[in-house]
């Protein structure tokens, strides 16, 4: 039998509070991971553990320190912009891959995730990455994933030994507005959560991930419980 | 045309150090990292960084800092003992894997080295793992490392955009003795190299490590130029 914990890879973010409500209602034991790489938004790590606290996981709520370790990208270099303001059709051109894109994130972020995994001897490790209004990032594809499963075989004892440990995102197929639905439906605390890449409080409301978060819950027709420095129409 | 800049992943030990001679006669720039896991013999880091001084690379060392971020093995573990005294075919079992196996942390490693390759645009990334001589480390066969290549090409912006960073492992068909000849004919600085799992000076001699370098250079009819614990015949 399978082990019942699972790490989930919780940035404190709308997907990965919604991932943390679908692991817990699947059964798990849940095993939080947040990572601190220098972001400017390190806000977030507040939101991972309130989220943490809320599903009383605070006592275990791993937070892996990378500061310094990643570099390149507009949400870790002072010299580069966050960019606002965008249109829809320039955040999520698949061709076009954002200078918000932070260089093998997801894949330190799952490496790190697995080693844990191994080492507590967890079944399954959640990730919360979508591959619709997902911003054009190579790591969040499905067959970026599908080759990391690959990885996680054959590059652990648990792999060669044939203690699989699942690698499930859940999220993967759903858009912005369906994760929102599945979050409302699992009472995920999503009023904890903090997607402003700028990292602001009340979030900015115009850059790419406050707009793909606002147009989640206008489509799912709730509105979000968070507050925005521009006015919203819910 | 690709860049001439190479990560090299250095632990300070024999096979990073002719890793290192590889890629320095191959040309390339080289971009030492070197990982602190909390790993026991943590000494290595001073030996990788008198190996980084002899390539006169020391002022762009990456030194990345993981403390208590790996678990699980005899190597990081406290309450586990480095096992010593062990046959070479106890060593070298394929079916069974050491209690010094670290859980994921090739694939942390290789992951942290795309990202800081990635950054500084880098062309390749050097890796000292090798097959035969390995003491039953899942992470360092050939097919992980492959399944490693198609995580590069899917999970980065370069794979994405075509700009291919090469994962090279020049000693991966290689055994010990084959990899002692190719460092001395290099003139890779052995002598700075550090593979006791115990970390002591001088090197215990009796770890698997240090008994899977000392045949090594046994068989290569090189005397090894630093110094063991115990009596060792050249």
């Amino acid at each position: 039998m399978s082990s019942s914990k699972a790490v989930v890879i919780l940035s404190g973010g709308l997907d990965s509070t919604t991932c943390m409500a679908v692991a817990k209602r699947d059964g798990y034991e849940l095993y939080p991971i947040t990572f601190y790489y220098g972001q400017k938004h390190s806000i977030e790590l507040e939101s991972a553990k309130q989220v943490a606290d809320a599903y009383h996981v605070l006592d275990r709520h791993f937070i892996a320190n990378l500061q310094g370790m990643i570099k390149g990208s507009a949400l870790t270099d002072e010299e580069i912009d966050i960019p606002t303001g965008r249109s829809l059709e320039e955040m999520t051109d698949e061709n076009e891959i954002p200078v918000t894109y932070v260089p093998a994130r997801n894949l330190i972020f799952l490496s790190i995730a697995l080693s844990y995994a191994e080492s507590i001897g967890a079944g399954a490790m959640f990730i919360g990455v979508n591959a619709l209004d997902y911003s054009g990032y190579p790591d969040c594809r499905p067959e970026f994933i599908d080759s990391f499963r690959r990885v996680m075989q054959l590059g652990t004892a648990a792999g060669a030994q044939g203690h699989t440990i699942e690698l499930l995102a859940p999220l993967q197929h759903l858009s912005k507005s369906e994760i929102v639905r599945l979050g409302v439906s699992l009472d995920a605390p999503l009023e904890h959560s903090h997607s402003c890449y700028q990292g602001t409080i009340p979030s900015c409301g115009i850059c790419d991930s406050c707009q793909l978060r606002i147009k989640g819950f206008q489509e799912a027709g709730v509105a979000d419980p968070i507050p925005y420095a521009i006015p919203i129409q819910w």
